[in-house]
């Protein structure tokens, strides 16, 4: 039985990137005023800072007090932001709400919501590069993760995907660089700022993209409770109990990975669990 | 007299830059092909690569072989062309054409287009953090230069002040981020590759705003021979005599930030002048 709280945990964590992001964040007096209300819209939009958390939840593990690592928290935040920002305009997604409020683009206009979106990728490594350690290794890890072979490689994929039953190939590259990609330089973030050794940062970085598949299946299983939802989605392929097995197996090798970190890694070990319970 | 010939320079920083180019990109044969196919359509369409060529010709002027400056160079082509794809959209600029072909969107599709921009944009950092030398600090200098404060907040006054006669502060605003900011990060970076004194990155920060606040301003001079050009431009405000006036005196500017560097600085100046002299 383990003392730890993982809600409270999971508190502290999106507290303490919510306090970096209003500190890296321009103010809304900056001019333009519109460009830096429009980027603080959708970063305060009540998003549950689950990256952030595995950064930091990394840099414990490792011994690495949070204050260490918040630029990349905060940095991957920023980036993930900007992907929602970009994904819900007219010529993607084209979404009119996020989370229970106008998208970006309905509130500030489709120019503005563009450029808040390319400002918020920017200050993502503006901030990564101004970490106190290993800041070129946090840009270069963040950028091959959210690049055309990581996060916009995926998004191209899914987007020619939707509609049509895709294979099995399809659904593991999609969901490899749409999503786990940006989990696992999460985790490997939080191990570069802590100074991890090869083998350590090694497996870590299977942990995170073995989390991250696990989580974007989970996302797809409750996309698939709602009817309306016509984007890709790997259960049209998979079915509904062999997408939980698949969650479930990889939630296992996330597990595994960690298998040399003794009590370091609760937080790790528990936000994956979390993850997985989503829908069970 | 000087035996220095522009021309020839400009061709080999340009053949450099376009070299490396090749080497940092994706090929098109990489998964999404559409993606990396978009991504170098845009950045080989004929670009007089101007930016990299302030890169290369600071780093010569420190002593700096074109080889230790090359990724920054290759960095700030792949952030100007992102912005060209973003700013030809159709909630933006809405430009069918770029260079004499179809701009990117209309050859790849909006969502194809958006998303290799962002992707440049985002391979743009991972090359400069990948530099030799002092990588966090070419990124950090080029972010700041093209973010919110930078560039993407430029390119939203001159959204917002198209079609209206605008302020003379209104106008240095506008040059000031959307233009010479990309110019000063190019020259700053130049001088960072080639680990600058705090003294000489301010003189040669100082060349590389008044040479883009100019180049912006013959831009417009320009533009203004095309009477179906709507965009946002000076020269409504500031009238043609007075917009060559202040061009040169701003050259005259840059010129004499260099006071101090004697010969090493030829390139500097007579490409400052070059491209002063398109308008006269």
């Amino acid at each position: 039985m383990s003392a730890f709280n993982l809600k409270s945990y999971l508190h502290t964590c999106g507290q303490l990137t919510g306090e970096a992001l209003h500190r890296f964040l321009p103010s809304e007096e900056v001019p333009p005023c519109v460009l830096h209300q429009a980027m603080r819209y959708s970063v305060f939009a009540g998003g549950k800072r689950i990256r952030p958390a595995f950064v930091l939840a990394t840099a414990d593990c490792l011994g690495l007090p949070h204050g260490g690592a918040i630029h990349a928290a905060a940095a991957i935040e920023m980036l993930h932001t900007y992907t929602l920002i970009h994904d819900d305009l007219p010529c993607m997604d084209d979404d009119d709400f996020r989370r229970g409020r106008p998208s970006c683009h309905k509130q500030f206009g489709e120019a503005n919501a563009l450029l808040a979106g390319d400002a918020l990728l920017t200050l993502a490594f503006e901030t990564a590069a101004s970490a106190p350690a290993a800041p070129a290794s946090l840009v270069r890890t963040l950028a091959a993760a959210a690049g055309s072979r990581g996060v916009v490689g995926g998004q191209v994929a899914d987007l020619a995907a939707a509609g049509t039953p895709a294979d099995v190939d399809t659904i593991l590259f999609i969901h490899e660089h749409k999503t786990a990609d940006l989990f696992r330089a999460a985790v490997e973030m939080g191990a570069l700022a802590a100074g991890a050794t090869p083998d350590t940062l090694a497996a870590l970085s299977r942990f995170g993209r073995a989390t991250g598949l696990a989580f974007q299946i989970v996302d797809d299983l409750l996309d698939a409770e709602n009817p309306a939802d016509t984007s890709f989605s790997c259960i049209h392929t998979l079915g509904i109990d062999s997408a939980k097995a698949r969650a479930a197996e990889l939630t296992n090798e996330a597990m595994r990975a960690l298998d040399g970190f003794g009590s370091s890694a609760e937080a790790l070990r528990q936000a994956a669990r979390y993850l997985l319970e989503r829908t069970t």
